[in-house]
Formats: C-alpha cells, structure tokens, sequence
C-alpha cells in the first residue's frame, strides 16, 4: 500500500514526540512492505515565527494532498498570557479544523494498569473504564457569528449555531463506533436551555431509529460531569457539541492518570489529523524528556483509521504495551525505582521491538 | 431583629428538607431573640400543576416582599424527558433567577473529614480542599438572544451576550469573598475563542487593580475542569460567567463526596435565595431519609449573609457538625455499622441542640 503523510510537528515538545512517532511507522511500514511518502510543514507558534501565519497556505496544500496528517502539538509561552492578540498559535489550529472539514474529534479514554496510581480517582473507580469522547470540531460557538462587541465597546457577544447536516453527520459517525463497541451511545447536551441542544437532541432521536441495536441515552452537560468523575465506567460512547467537548475531552483525559499515553483522531472530509492530546508543554521543549507514547498512538491511530491497517496499528500497540513492561519509560510515567529513559530511547526501542 | 422569609419547598424531597431547615431557624431565632416571619409558596413542578405556571405571581410577589429566600429543589420525573415541553419546571427557577435579579450563584466547596473515603476523587488530593464557585446567572447564553430555529427547521441558534456591568458586579464581589478568604481569585473564561470571554477578562483586570491584594490568575475552561481534578486544593475563589458554572459547580460538588452537604446562595439585588444544591431527588421523596444538612446549611448562609447574623449561623453549622459527630446522619453518609436516622430525626436532633 502507498501511504502519503504530511508532519506537522508545530511547538514545543511537538518536534520531538513526532519523530519518534515517525520512526515507528516508518519501522512499520518497512515491516509489512508499505511505501510511506511524507513531508514537513509548519505550523504554530514556528510558523508564525518564519511566516507571519499560524497555518500557512502550504501547509494547507500538503495536508490536502495527504492521505493523513500527523500531528505534534501547537503553542508558546510568548503567546499565552495574551488571548487578545491579533496572531496566535491557536488560530492556526482553528483554521486547520475549519479549512480541512475537521468535524470529529475522537479521542479514546482508556486505563493503563500500571498507570493507575497515577490516576485523581479512586482505583476502583477508574480500574477498567475504557470510553470515547467524540467531540464536533468545526461548528458552535467557536465558529458561530456575529462574534465581536458592540460599538460602544460594553457589550460582548458570541453565537452558537448547529445546522441538521452538521449534528447528523457526527451523530451517525458516534453510533457506528458504538455499534462496534458496548453498543452503548451517551449523547450529551444542555437541552433544557439550548436552542442547539433541542436540535441535537431531536436529530439524534431521529437516527438512534437506524441502529435500534444501540442504547441511547441523553445527558445534560452538567450531569455528564459529575457522572465522568463518579462513574466512568458508565460510558462507552460519548458525542457532544465543540464548546461541551472541549470541557468534557479534557476532563476525560486527566481521570485516568495517563494523560501521556492517550491519542487522538480529528476526522475530516478530505483528510484526518492524529495528534496527542497533550499539549506543546514548552517547559519540556529540547530536553529530550517528552513521553513519545501518546504520538507513537497517535500514529498507530492513523494506520488503522486512515488507512484501514490494523494489523499494523495492533503492532505499534503491542510494542508502546512492552516499552512500558520492560520499563523503558520516560520519567512522567516511571515507577519508583525505575531509572527513567530519554523520549529517544523509547522511540528507539519501540523501533527495535517493530 | 425582625427577619420575613419567604419558604419555597418546592417537589420531590424539597419539602421534607426544607422543614427541617425553616426549624433550625426558628429554634436559632428563639434563642437569640430574633423576630421570624416567614409564609410559603409555590415553586417547580407542583406550581404547574397547581397555577400552570412554575413560577407564579403570588410567589414572585411574597419573595420581593422577603428580606430572604429559602428554597428546596424543583423538578418531577414526569418533565424530565422532554426538554421541549412548552411548561417545565426549570422555566420556574430560570424565571426566579432572572425576575430577581439573582446575579452570582456561590457555591462553597469543602471537604468534611469524616466523609473524604465518600469522594471520587484520592483522599490526599481532595481532604482540606476548600473553595467557593461564583457563577454568574442571569446572563450568558442562559438568557441571549435571539435564540431559536431559522424558518426550515434546519438551523438552530443561541447567543452569548455579556455586558461590562454584569462583569463588572461578580467580579468584583468575587474579589470581595477573596479579600475574606486566603486573597486568591481565579477567573475561568475562554478567552481564546469567544469574544463574551475576551471582554471577561478585560473587566476582570481592571478591577483587579481595586485589590492588589488578592492574587489573580486566568485559567481557560477546559483547564479549570482539569485542574479542579488534578489540584482542588489550589482554588481558592473561582468566578465565571453562566454556562461554565453549571458545569464547573457540579464538578465541583462531587469531588468532595458530601453532595447531601452543600449549600448555596443566589445573591440578588432586591433579595437573596439560599437552597441547598443536591436537585429534588424524586425517588427519595415523600420516605423521610433524604439528607437535610445541605438545607440547613443553607438557612446558615441565609442567616450569614441575607441578615449579617455570624454567631446565629455559626451554631447552626455547629450543631450539623455535631449531629455528624454523634452519628445521627441520614443513610448517605451513615458509615458502616451506624443505623441511618431519618430526616426529621436528624432535624429534630439538630433542633434539641441549637
Ligand atoms: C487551543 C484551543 C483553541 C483548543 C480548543 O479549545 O479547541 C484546545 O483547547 C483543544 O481542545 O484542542
Ligand atoms: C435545571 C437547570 C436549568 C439548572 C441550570 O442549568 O442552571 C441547573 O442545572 C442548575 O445548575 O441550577
């Protein structure tokens, strides 16, 4: 099989995990006798630095060219503490969402065993809980105008707006997976204040008729919360709106205690996009200490996502799997005793086991 | 002191919590010498059922009449699951919040040691959290507008809008709870993507400037939903505009373990709503075993804040601690081998005390 990819690395830690994600589907690919074709780009706090533009055009153009995009993790410190400049990292991020038709962010919520020390909550409740959060990427409130500030200055305002044709296409999409999972469907939304919410709920309603086979249930967002940390084991699927999702995703990301290990899949049109959902952690920047594992998932994500290779993905999970028996790890994820590895030296192994 | 309180019980356990609330009053007022009036009223479900209306005049009336609010919960299974019934009783409370004036919903979050094993969350990460949630609630995309269907159905839409002054009035109430506590207020917006969030933070540095005193940070959403995981002992007080407070209140509330304990108060401008934050509860209700110390902790902040009475306040707090102490709890938190008291037991105890 032909594989085209396109890195994007983008800031801090970015460069540094993706390499080593790149090794190992490289390593892969030699395996199982793909040829895999990929090219750089900017994107980020780097790409504004050279270009003036977080998501250059050509950047634009090699991702639409790609079969997937592989990607590292955007944003600087020199950005952070001013959300009101006119150039940020982020908006990079939002253009890529927008531009590539990036409506589903999918991001698997799974428990390490080793790692469950590791995990705010109670062992017993987080031991085995294993759910996905989808979360629409393109619409809502981030995207939704008039945005802006009357002209007086004193008045702020945004707009939420969901069209059928945007809940429909992911609401499909989070039934499939949960037709291939527990069968179970979470739909998450605030209904009983929200105009968006009413119409989630209904088009929701109107598709859990084609897949009879799938419990659904509906949760408002305040509930879905608290349920998240008291009962994690209650979900098997989740899907909810972009605004709901940014809340709800990264509360699931930290109950497990493996914040480091847990990749993620932005669905598009053209083209998808695999990324760790941690951030660029620009404290760790050229330290060679970032954990790679949650991007080496990443990349394993891609194979089976994008290209349909399971074969291949289940390798790149089996050998993350005995990096983190053998101990080789970095030192976020390192048991007491055991002397920490290099993010290269795990990407190394991981290369070696492949 | 002359006190005229208006008791909105509400549905499900509402009124069996309430009484024993509206009793610790009374026995606090005797002691003390303090006038008590206070009448009932309608609100909720069975305010539909009664008037159509889930909020009626007459309620509305006697509560603009009273110097105070103490209020049960609202909510019947039978509107549960239909947020777009034409009459809910939620339209009640929105309805209360709004004809009031009730601003700034404050939430107090604290840990009670002997219920720490009842938290989610690992003991040494929850066990001495103590932070107060202020939650802006009577604007937002709560009460925006426009808000609907566009004329084929097809696209529905909500709206954001803030104004400088409704900022301007929670922040610096914020900034006043935090001068009272340990001078530390984090302000949660996403001032990143919504222009509402942008002008948020705009007003919150200015006043900022008023308290030099008070240490403040800015924190996006999604990191406080995280962070509120991860470090609850890093808050102190947290303001943020309406619908992040939904969300990040309730996280708030589960991570202690003692939900059944938690009061609240709505400040308004005309009068003040204390109730406890635990809903109706409806399969508990009408049993005599719903937990009434939220109730009556929220007749303490009512007295604290509504009446400025500390000491009176203070007793009532101390006879619930008390009451915890000599293990006359309700079957919530009854540890194991403690034969559960009922509600009006527990009431009652705390009534002979006081
Ligand atoms: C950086 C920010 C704009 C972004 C978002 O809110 O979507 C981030 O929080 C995320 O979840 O990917
Ligand atoms: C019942 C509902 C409308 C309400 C809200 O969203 O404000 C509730 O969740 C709350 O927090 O008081």
């Amino acid at each position: 099989m032909k594989l085209n990819i396109a890195v994007l690395p983008g800031d801090g830690i970015g460069p540094e995990v993706v390499e080593q994600a790149l090794n190992a589907t490289i390593a892969v690919c030699e395996k199982f006798n793909h040829e895999l074709n990929y090219k750089h780009a900017l994107v980020g706090a780097c790409a504004i630095d050279e270009t003036g533009n977080p998501y250059p055009d050509a950047t634009h153009e090699l991702c639409m060219q790609s079969d997937a995009v592989l990607f590292g993790a955007i944003g600087a410190p020199k950005y952070d503490n001013d959300p009101s400049a006119t150039v940020r990292p982020e908006q990079g991020l939002l253009a890529m969402r927008k531009k590539l038709g990036l409506f589903a962010n999918i991001r698997p919520v799974t428990t390490f065993p080793s790692l469950v020390h590791k995990s705010p909550l109670r062992a017993d409740l987080i031991e085995g809980a294993d759910f996905m959060c989808i979360r629409e990427l393109t619409g809502g409130l981030y995207f939704g105008r008039p945005q802006g500030r009357s002209e007086d200055g004193n008045t702020a305002y945004d707009t939420c707006v969901y069209s059928r044709y945007e809940i429909e296409r992911i609401v499909r999409l989070a039934f499939e997976y949960a037709m291939q999972r527990r069968k179970k469907l979470t739909v998450v939304d605030k209904a009983n204040i929200l105009a968006t919410s009413r119409l989630w709920r209904e088009v929701a309603r109107e598709i859990s008729k084609d897949f009879p086979e799938v419990e659904t249930e509906y949760l408002f967002v305040d509930n879905a919360a608290m349920r998240m940390i008291q009962w994690p084991k209650s979900f098997d699927v989740m899907v909810t709106e972009n605004m709901f999702g940014d809340i709800l995703t990264d509360e699931g990301s930290v109950i497990t205690g493996s914040m480091g290990l847990l990749p993620s899949a932005s669905i598009g049109a053209h083209t998808s996009v695999f990324e760790p959902i941690h951030g660029s952690y620009p404290q760790a920047a050229g330290k060679n200490i970032a954990n790679p594992l949650a991007t080496i998932l990443s990349a394993a994500m891609m194979l089976e996502y994008a290209f349909g290779l399971k074969e291949e993905a289940e390798l790149i999970t089996k050998a993350v799997a005995a990096s983190m028996d053998a101990n080789v790890v970095t030192e976020d994820i390192a048991s007491e005793g055991v002397k920490p590895s290099s993010t290269s030296e795990v990407g190394q192994w991981i290369v070696n086991y492949i």
